[in-house]
């Protein structure tokens, strides 16, 4: 498959910019969605359950979202890339650790993870906005539901 | 966290050789919904829309399974490691092309990850027959969903 | 369509013994799905209304088990064969009487029928117990739904 | 049970005429359920799946109107028979070729069934416009439902 | 209010046919209503609650009928006339007794007042016949139910 | 049927005076139910259709008591009674007038007649003070939902 | 695509009939759903909530029944044509006027095109009694619907 | 736990009535909620069906007022005790005969067993009506539920 | 407007104890829903979850019963007054401190909201005992819900 | 609680703009929130039935928004403040009479108070404009609500 | 009704631009719903059942922004025109052929569509940066959208 | 009743076996339920509402097990004892503290009970193993759902 199946509605230096964010955003969220499954599988310590279930809702929310910009990619004419080596190899979320976790380790990794992801969004934000508007709405919708959640596991810190 | 801070119902051999399978399947199975969304994504042709209609149906068996793979593991005082990076480490499914694929290709590499990932589940059935009944009962519901898929997968090559 | 179109998971002699079992349940549940609604139209009797809507229950589970013994069929590799010649001419069950039935007739028949099924179907366990753990555990999932419905229909013969 | 239970609202000539149709009905709607179910499981080929899944519509379809021309049968005080032998030997339909069939034949197969079934449900609209009203507004709604579905069927021939 | 307020679609003899048609169905149908919930709070016996649960089911019927009755006559101009002391007076239907009955009893009754409503409407079918397609058609529908639930009352008495 | 085949939780005085309450108010409900379905078909004016709507509410509201006063009334061992002959002869509500009425003359007869009926069930919610606290509650809960309506079709008279 | 891809259940010359009814049905039901949408957007004064959700509900039958015209077209072997042109130069509707209206002059603007409408549809009715029972009972619950929705909306004109 | 971690809302004297009349219906509710299932599972006899339905009727019934009741005893600052031995040891209903028990001596059971609670409850309301009168609220709607519950217990038995 | 365009079922004297019952309870429970979500978007600390989520179902609560307070107003012919100024004035709430709270804070402070709240309804329900049965039964409905919740609150102070 | 639990993802000048829009759009729809519930309680009049139901929707609005912008507060680190004393001070809307309104008042007042609301929302998306984009979206969704809703109320006006 | 009864929340210069925009996308919707129509009867061929499914979400799509745009025009007190002959006259789109169109022609033909309409509303996106944000923000959801659709019908064309 | 009225698809010997196994596993899982309820509604301390919540989930996880459970006990023609003073002599739990218990106390005794509970149905699992395979997979998939949940008992108590 030589040349692009699907034509682009941006012209191609606009592309190339729109396409370099959704691709890092997505790779991202693949990632923020296989770290918050595995946190919600090890965590352990008096509030594991509030904690497990509010992971749960970070789950849903990061596929939701991986779903969008993978598909805003395709609107774009600009093939996304989501398997496991990718994420692993181009993902900007730092590492988690290995086995169980107690709750308060567990809520300070997520705060940090969703800081940095939010860093990286916001970034984005400004370099679509003369590429395009369409794309940086979308990111703006993930950045605000981003430091939505992010304010309430900061929450459970104090 | 240096012990285990759950309890195995199960005794040492036969908790290592139930750990050791349900972690490898887990792995399988978040390699494959990480690869039947890029399929999702990236098919390309005539049949467009109803494979990639059936390839999000595979997305949401590979993520129930994996739920309960996962939490299997810990019933039995197993921390489960579902990361990018294990997964991509060591993952028993095939590799998936990049860019995108029309629809036999796609239709093709599914069925030839389906067949491979079953080979794999059966061998896990035999292995806990004697160790755990509970996990075995698990990886039969996991081999009768996916090899009724697989038979609808093949229902289109022809 | 001179081989099969799909690949099996088990080896000859298993797929041999496994089919025959898939084959011969499949053909009983259809005429029992048949019968019931038969059954369903034609009781008459002071009972008649809690009969009647204890017959479209069998009916549905009936069909259910109906479907899931055809796709298993296919899982393996085979041809499910259920047409209204092959169950007339290849069913298991006893002939159920034509015209309007009072109720005690009713309750019988039906009594009858699933004790005969039942039989039918714990042979098969026994069959396939080597040949294929996953239709083995299909039919024990279509024993225990059975002899649970065979006890209600007996609570209505004191 | 030597005369009829239930009574009729119609007068005896007109009774035996809408009986003759009912019952003929019922067998040919019972007939379609199963040869619909059939080609459901063995459908095989490019479009497997979009077949697969209309083919359970009129399946569908058929058991709706199976449970209205039943019921009506006994509303006019007649018993109605749809055991598998009946419509082994009764059924006004073409038989089904045995195992997998490709999809072209299997839209060529339900194209030449509905069109034989809507001849036949035709003419027994028009004969019971003197006997039952009642009877023929079932049969002009079973009509338009069949030949509805018969267009999206033959829609796929081209 | 001299005139009224709602123009016909039907010719002067034809709405004058039809009005008398529907006024008389509505003043049956609100009877049968309230006669079935009568029966509903004063059945006892040993099928009492099945008898109770389907009585309800009658009052149903009755009152979606009612409805689309009185609705029929406003559409054709003509105000309907519902009240409890027009119901008392104009009613077709034979005197309910006061006081608890037992479940014969209450099935006798109701399978004779079904009865008798059912040959009242076909009459009125007839009669519509060449005034009004539009209202023949939902007294057919109103026939089809009602004879479809005499059958099951009379499934009872057996 | 010649004594109460149910027996009473009330000693004897006691349940002579609920007994003639709850005849009474079931009578007054059903009776405001025919009316209001009544008004609600020939209601015309500008306002029709919210007050149309708003008619169909009071049905309901209406429809509800009468049920749960019969078998209050059953629940102290007391026939019921609502058909239409007893409701034409001994329901305490005005007359209704005949034909279409404008919205105006539909809003002052709907709040007169609750006005009334408020009034009956406000003196037997001291009648039964002393007889039965259960049925005192219930026609609480009945005068707090009629006081509720009548303020909303007075607000509409402003 | 020279010769028509679906077979008719009808001879020839009812084919044309009906055929030409079908048109023309469905271009006067697309134009009612565009000038309701039209009003519904546009009406202003005291009633407005009112009208304008009665206004939607209008165009929601409009469209339903739109779908079942064209969808009957197809099933007697016919291609339906609803393009804005064909409407615009074929339909049996008056023009709706431009601008802001207000709820007096919308009111009746939709019992006048009702009115229209609903004479078209009862010729219709007539013309197809020997052509085909089946769109003849297509038109005669779409004039019910109609004629019903025209008594509520002249209910308001008083 | 020394004392009590629930203020109350009423003085001593009052709490003290009102506990003990708390915690004696919270027993007898678990205890009939216990033998609702032992009946629900033994009942034997040509109207199994309806009886067996019913009975888990009153099984939910009896749960959701014993989590009621056992919420207002927390509310006043009283710890509830519903264990098994506590119901053992002082529920004040008779005893339930063990094994199956055909329909009559089911029903007639049942009927005793809600005539000895519905006496003991309208004991309770009595005592609570200086206490405190929100638990007294709660005991009226107890009441009025069982009370019409056994009217239709009774209604079978004749 | 210089009288009220409701009328009373309530004499003057009684309608004025209740007016003033029911306007100071209507503040009060404005003032708890607006205190209650200031604590649902404040409260910081281990627990946020819980706390945030249970805050929100006395949000709920508080919305619900105001809502039937103020009905209740109206019903007796009295004008409801929930304006922000009136609430500030007029509430018989403590004040609630500014700015985040952590959740020790914040559960002691809704426990003694709820106290002082659960005071004055309770004097409220004394009050209308002669006035308005009608209105002391809603009054009753809140104190137990709030005692209810009360409980809840304090468990978590433990 | 001396310093702010939660970070910022906004730089502090923009953190500040952006605060004060959000604490006074906060205190703006809480208002809002309360006046419409007020006006739904007091409207009196003709269209009452329409303007009460809308009124409702109108608080439903209200409250939702406030949500989102207490929440947006928080994700930017600043606490939301929306006690009844603080909307009582400082409030940006008008103030609402006292007592029963006529529906005229009504809807004046209302489209009075939206278009003094909208001002004010839409000289907060031009401060917003620089400081932060994801305010400013959510804003710009509040501004597209609620012109949407005025235009409705104004429509009344006609 | 000589001046506009809704009042602008945009000044005059920046009302007429965003009135234009809002004229004439709501035109190429509203065309665009009716093609989507014409083409989801008049497919035909292989694929029909999934390219017929797939243009109804289309038609779907289109509606609910033709309801969007229309509602936005009277946001900013401007008449909306939606009917047939302003839709015939003025739209952007081309011409969609007559009769049946096979699977083939049906895509390239919406593909082609959804492009020219893509290209129009980018650049009403630009148009009404400065005019109103508010508008901008809808026309954005609306290129989103068709732009995911639009990549949807050209991964068939492959 | 002297001899079982529902005959056993088992063998003597294994019915008798099974039956003890069914008999005891139902007898604790009862138990287990009421010492559920219990703690539920005695627990008190910081997590209050999350083990609150918890609790409720095991109570209905262990009601529907039981259910499962005696209705097996009837299937293979066993009469089932579920009565108060049954489960007070024979369970197998160990007994749960009265009065309040805090959060601590209430986890650390849950995770016994669950303990002791899984060995004996993992005993149960190896004694049914020749005697009934339906029984040992019924036992099976309680032993998964309690191992599941123990595992989330123990998580909290790190």
């Amino acid at each position: 498959m030589a040349k692009s199946p699907i034509s682009s509605p941006l012209k191609d230096s606009d592309k190339k910019i729109t396409a370099n964010v959704l691709q890092s955003t997505l790779v991202d969220l693949i990632d923020l969605s296989l770290i918050a499954k595995q946190a919600h599988w090890n965590v352990v310590g008096t509030n594991f359950r509030s904690v497990h279930l509010q992971l749960d809702e970070l789950v849903s929310t990061a596929r939701t979202y991986t779903d969008s910009v993978a598909e805003r990619a395709n609107a774009i004419g600009v093939s996304p890339n989501g398997k496991a080596s990718t994420v692993s190899e181009s993902s900007g979320l730092s590492d988690y650790p290995d086995n169980w976790q107690d709750t308060k380790a567990t809520v300070d990794a997520i705060v940090e993870l969703l800081s940095e992801l939010i860093g990286r969004i916001r970034k984005s934000i400004d370099e679509t906005d003369k590429a395009d508007l369409v794309t940086q709405d979308l990111l703006i919708e993930i950045a605000a539901e981003l430091e939505k959640q992010h304010w309430m596991w900061q929450a459970q810190q104090q």
